[in-house]
């Protein structure tokens, strides 16, 4: 079972933490592979970031498609490219968002969304919409730090995110913490200092996409995720 | 890694088909397990059922305890008893509903449940409220026959569960389909005829609940799924 | 017409206290009876209690039913075994939790529940979703004390509660205090020191009943609250 | 106790209708007492009507408050004028929509309304979003006849009611059906024919404001139905 | 191209306002006429206010209907009368609120409406559910002062309203304001002062309506805002 | 006034009707210029389609900006890349399908969307969340033909667009339909035909955005829509 963590900014750094904590909970027999843009941005921060980054996302599912890769995790807050991955890949696809959102629905009845920077927090609003889980996460928190800081040394994010998080505890009665960001490893830090679960989407989407290949599930391809219906072209802007 | 199916029912016949199916996808290294209440109903088809059932599950988790078992499974339609599993129980407990609503929304934007018999549609709403996706499932059908004759022969059911099918995919725009009953091992007939994903939630909250084993991940323990204030009694009525 | 407050829980001295309540508000002619659960928990704190207290309220309409009863109260926030109680009832049930929302709902456009101990504020959101009331009930509070200090001497929760509802006053905009809990005689004293509307649930859900059974009106048997398919067995425990 | 069924129309024959179904149902000591608005529309069929009509209601009110009236029934489906009748009377009123919609909501999961004419739809489905009570009652139906044909032969309304309440049962799995019409005097018959609960809303608001009236519950006035700020002028248009 | 600016309660100093700020947005071509209730209320403060002033909505169209106007703006926070005009007019009817709310949404992902007094919070929901807008403008503000105060000197408005706007900045997270009174003359001043866009519903509704009426587009007169079926009357009370 | 109608696909045939359409609405002194994607799609029919046109959008814009256009119209169903767009541009930015839908909600109650072909009706959902007005569009329809089929002879379309809106009118009882595609020059056939108001997007979005320009109103700077923070790269995949 072949699955890649696909990145979809083009920080080779950030693939490779992201593919480490992969290796970390992947089952024996697991292939773990990354792929980064080749073409893009460095970080995903706005929308008009994600708009690139989700051209970087089709190529790198019309890369792993040629390798045979299973299944991929998109490994970005917010599921940046989900829809059109879906769309592209016959096996299964899985967000970093929405895989920590189940994974938190099942062990807790009120959760909260710490991510960075604060304007991002309008992706964690629309994966929560889609994933139909607003009622369960009240308010979305942000530490406001551009994320490339955070990339370059997520040990220095600690102690902002348990500020941030003992906030949620108190005053939105949140009962579990999802990191808003890829690649931080700051789960074992964090849970041990307050005391509920810690989820990272990353670890989540990896095991959610285990579970879906071995019932041998995939996406559906009658409706809206399938196929597209013509090739869709990659043309390089001006040739 | 030991997970128990339980069965809020007291229909062994049951609890044999639902391990079966769970040892079919259960990763290696993962030992099954099943648990048939000890008192209770022969199968859950109304609210007044679904009580009853639930003190047999709240009786099993604290037998399961007592054996180490390290997550559970509730293999019922409607998830009989969850809340009150989660309170019981250190490990995490994943249901069968919540578990093939969460599996089909990764894998189709739009998706029906088909349960059986007629009145238990109520649970399904119920649990596609918990769960956030009402959105995504318009519409619950039902195929009305009661429990235990689909118990008894699950191919029967094959017929009017395609006919059922059929119309959610026509006039509901469904693109995948959740069987709303435990047990059926129709999954592999139905893909087939339908030519869209089946789900069946048994095996979809195997595959999360060992998932989220592996991440170490269980009930948060602050708040709403806390352990009892007190004991909870088993006092048998008129003791 | 016979009406009976259903006290889920095992402590009589509660009973009593919401018989007494309902008694001064019933209408002449009404005769108000109280029941006690002959085994379950002490007071219902948790999902467990709840499920394990359900099973004591499905005894008391069978005894009920037996004894020609013609509606039920169910005196216990959260309404518990509500939806069980009515399959088995042939007469009207209400729950003093949704009666409490509904008055509410008539004298005041926001209104705040006051219930304890914190953890139960789960059955509150459960209640105002049934209802349909989450719009105009946007936050509930909590007294966070265990629910039997408060039986043991409700006049100490007259502070705390003018406390919370207070702040409910100031900061949610409410304009009506429901209690949420039973039998704490508090509604004189409360709305004479904030000045509005304190409704109590018992009291509210005996005059609704009062009502549905002068209309002539009792649950709906077509469909989700019918009579059970099969009998109900009460099996104890090992039996 | 002195109940006034207000009639928000002009027409005399409509009020002593519903004047009559109330004392049907009233308790012993409630005197019911009917009032006809003086001015404004012979029915209630669009957003115009409903203004002039509230402007009746509103006057209806004040004469009623001299007269030492303790409660309201707005005898109208879409509740003309409440918000403005709660603002200015002391005690209690009750809408007949909401209190259909809420003596519904304790006696079945699903319920219909089947109002007429077809474009009066508008007002029950704000009705439903007042009550917040959509989800229960998925589908508005009505009967495409003026009100005042209907106020002239309600008889004649019998045989395109059951027709389109059955309609309601079958294709929204109804449980219990309302009456979308002040004075339709179809209870009976139609609770037979149908087999399920028939729900006539001045009735339920009747029993519903003599439930508050006995609770001392009223209006709170504090916040936004507190009485206006400043007298409400009457004056008439060129004066 | 005839517009005609309703001001909705009697107090002409107001209307030269809202005219004056209409004048100064339309577009060459557009002639803009005011018009003042001849009966009601000098204010809309309460829902009492709100249904007389409705009457007065329906005389000022049934004048401009005669004067061969074009379309209609409802000069009044929470659009008084806006259904009933829209009843009565051939042309378009474009109300304040809903107006703001539009061009809020196209410039703002999240908004936040500053009204006065306290008391009219509730009108702004209503608007914002009619609107469906509730997601985007989570908390509605208010500056408590009589609505006759803020028109005799709006500018002494300023600094409580960018004191109440700086706390939607901030704690609501708005980034855009909407000014909850028509003739506030301060959106100069505020958008200066807070430097993000402050719109006035008043101009935004001549916009729109010379939008729709470029495009030929008015109320549809199929169904929920047809002609009434009958006249309305427009007699004086006890005439 | 400078307004650019960004087509996001690469058919410049399509660009051409959408700027003939645009200037037969637009004001004295309003400048309309078109664009056509320079890569990117023939056609936006997927969610991949989408994301490579969201790059051809974002192009454009920098364009626009060089330009010193004062506005831009996307002229797609789906408002293709108008988040992306809206931190791009100075201006404002108005998507064609929220113009259609806010122009709809201001003449009808209840309208319907018919969009084309089949699978892009999950965008017009998208739009529908986006403006809040789901309510409002009980069902959105599809005519299931390819985008560019309907762009080589549009008026083939009329046909199938009256056949689906009249089920629209009758089965969901809108009042007014929506064009889901942009460049259909329907709106004069379909209009006389089916006696409601039909709306076309792009004519609805200039009219707002000449709106918003004369209002001297552009996209908010702070939070969401904020410019991006760094440069957004256009670099071609494989440099």
């Amino acid at each position: 079972m072949h699955i890649r963590i696909i990145n979809p900014n083009t920080t080779a750094a950030f693939t490779r933490r992201c593919v480490t904590g992969a290796q970390e909970v992947a089952a024996t027999g697991t292939r773990i592979s990354g792929g980064t843009s080749a073409f893009g941005v460095a970080s995903v921060e706005c929308h008009s970031d994600e708009a690139l980054a989700t051209a970087g996302v089709i190529d790198q599912i019309r890369r792993g498609e040629a390798e045979g890769v299973d299944g991929y995790v998109i490994a970005c807050f917010g599921d940046t490219g989900l829809d059109a991955a879906r769309e592209m890949a016959k096996g299964p696809v899985v967000g970093m968002s929405e895989a920590a959102l189940y994974a938190a629905a099942l062990i807790a009845p009120l959760f909260s969304i710490i991510t960075l920077p604060l304007r991002t927090r309008i992706f964690a609003e629309r994966v929560l919409w889609h994933a139909g889980l607003e009622r369960r996460c009240p308010r979305v928190r942000a530490i406001d730090v551009p994320v490339l800081d955070c990339e370059d040394s997520p040990a220095a994010m600690l102690e902002p995110l348990l500020a941030e998080s003992r906030l949620a505890l108190d005053q939105d009665h949140a009962e579990a913490i999802i990191l808003g960001c890829a690649g931080l490893q700051l789960v074992g830090p964090a849970s041990a200092a307050l005391g509920v679960p810690v989820i990272d989407g990353v670890s989540a989407a990896v095991k959610q996409l285990e579970g879906l290949l071995s019932l041998g599930l995939a996406t559906s391809k009658r409706g809206q995720w399938a196929t597209p219906p013509r090739p869709v072209p990659m043309r390089r802007p001006g040739d």
